[in-house]
């Protein structure tokens, strides 16, 4: 990779150093055991089919703008390290997606789904569903396994003590929301409170803050750079979330390219939703609260009952009060960045993102 | 730990090291994300719970016999590092019951089941199995993530690139090995090549080769020494493997505390079956091959069926040939330790191992 070419693309960078090390750990794999190449190609298709590259983006930013190197054999080390974080996502999306049940990802059958697709078409003995669930779980372990060895690298070119504390932290913190957020479904705790939590744990944490820790980290930045990119990433992270939330319910579904209203069906515990009640029970709009409550989760919602939630939400204020939430973080994220004093062209590309991440249509 | 105690009493020095870890990280997260400390004590009861603790057991020896110490600073950082073999265990484990659909474990409720168990009790919203199901997801994926953070070890206390190197192996090869045991149910595979395959790879190198590797590589051990313990380990595994196929089919409930004929309700491909099978058609007794073939994933198979199958198998020379095959190997086990030149108690122990996991009967 010649000089300042990864400053100019990020994700392709990171997609080829991706495509060489699963190129590698195949090829060491699969002479000992050629009927794991099945396995191995369903997650390397996984990974490389695609996503938006945005936490080795956000940790790369994090590594220029503490001063690491735009080119060079440091350069391509670390560019190696961080897209270790891409392995992290496709284990959390490939369990995810076992976890909800989901049929499809990214356009194509999810993993769970085509490997009980296959068991399905060549009427192989058992259940095929037990089938897809045992490979999900295991090409998703395997990518978890992956995810360490690219971090952890290789004698010489190991992560320093620091950018391991980031890495440790932010495992445990994303397992830790997702545990959360599976627990407040569960629970159907309404409280703004756990739906902030989830937010800061299984989105801010894992998808801005940890990212540009670990990236700052690994130039050596000091810590009171480190703290100005965390408090940065906490507030862009949640802000992100909080226009997903929005995105959710009231989101363009040809630009998001997911149904409308599909947040609402899943039933999932949202601040936009946590207010909305909070705001409804306050006005004494209870009919409206108790429609809201019934349609969460409610996996036949029609169209005209998502238009009534959604004139709900606007009408209570939820809406505007998320907006001046998101506002208000990106506020606060910009004012750390600037205390962070990172080098330019990090700096700017840095508060673009910010700026992306609150504002973006899907 | 004071020095020679390790060595007197290993698996209790490795209950000692997790105990401590995961004390450690328990604090380090619930202050932040105290709903998760359902997902971490549920973890730790599970690692702390049982378990003959065989893996750190062989990797201890390795390092003792490669030369490393029996007692003081360095031989703690080892007995942290090898103890991390057990929270990966714990992941495998955790997430085989989930895929095998087991519900008990060591008398206990699988996490799947335990997690279910209380969904259901606590009338929480949505379907129980389900909830279960995200568990022990979760759950399997931190003691992942947590073996990870506690090979890596911190600054100064670092594994040396070899030791690496035996671990990100053992990794990929149980997954492998997992998901080729997976393919052979659904396949039916009958052959033995296959069955000795999933043995190697499941069972030989994750349980006795690669953790005599790992604590062979952490005292700095030469290629030769190497080479030497891993043949010996992959010997002992396979036989290791064998001992227990012959245990599924013929073990004394009493003392092994699983149901007579579970391998063969759950329709296990061992190489006894196999054989078996091979055996029958060879001999031109097909009427038993079929009653073998029909038996194998037969949940409601009786103790008179079980009987008729014990002796398809010894009739038709299947026991026999795997008795010789766990002896053969034993042979050849020992060959390689002599060869390994091993220093004392090691060596006498690795012996001892050997000869108790070819000869238990539990």
């Amino acid at each position: 990779m010649r000089a300042a070419v990864i400053d100019d693309d990020v994700p392709a960078s990171v997609e080829d150093a991706l495509a060489r090390y699963l190129a590698q750990r195949r090829a060491d794999l699969v002479a000992r055991a050629p009927a794991f190449a099945d396995a191995v190609d369903a997650l390397t298709g996984f990974v490389l089919g695609g996503g938006k590259r945005i936490r080795p983006t956000f940790a790369w930013w994090g590594w220029r703008g503490a001063g690491g190197a735009a080119g060079g054999e440091r350069a391509a080390v670390v560019l190696r390290t961080i897209s270790a974080l891409e392995l992290l996502q496709a284990c959390a999306l490939v369990h995810d997606d076992l976890m909800d049940a989901s049929a499809v990802r990214r356009g194509s059958p999810t993993v769970h789904v085509a490997f009980a697709d296959t068991h399905r078409t060549k009427q192989w003995l058992g259940d095929p569903d037990r089938f897809g669930m045992a490979a999900a779980v295991l090409i998703g372990d395997l990518a978890l396994a992956w995810a360490e060895d690219m971090f952890a690298g290789v004698d010489g070119a190991r992560p320093p003590a620091g950018a391991r504390e980031a890495w440790q932290a932010m495992r445990s913190e994303v397992l830790a929301g997702q545990f959360l957020d599976v627990l407040v479904q569960a629970t159907g705790d309404e409280s703004a409170g756990a739906a902030l939590a989830v937010a800061q744990m299984k989105t801010a944490a894992y998808t801005v803050e940890r990212p540009l820790h670990l990236g700052a980290a690994l130039a050596g930045a000091d810590e009171r750079t480190l703290a100005a990119v965390r408090r940065f990433g906490a507030d862009v992270g949640v802000a992100f979330q909080l226009r997903d939330d929005l995105l959710g319910v009231f989101g363009d579904t040809r630009a998001t390219g997911k149904p409308a209203g599909d947040d609402l069906r899943e039933g999932k515990r949202t601040l936009l939703v946590a207010l909305g009640l909070q705001l409804a029970e306050r006005a004494g709009r209870g009919a409206d609260a108790a429609m809201l409550r019934a349609a969460l989760g409610d996996a036949d919602l029609a169209p005209p009952a998502i238009e009534r939630i959604r004139d709900v939400l606007t009408g209570v204020g939820a809406v505007d009060a998320v907006e001046r939430r998101i506002e208000a973080l990106t506020g606060s994220a910009v004012t750390a960045l600037t205390e962070a004093r990172l080098a330019e062209p990090a700096a700017s590309r840095l508060a673009e993102l910010a700026v992306a991440a609150s504002r973006r249509d899907r």
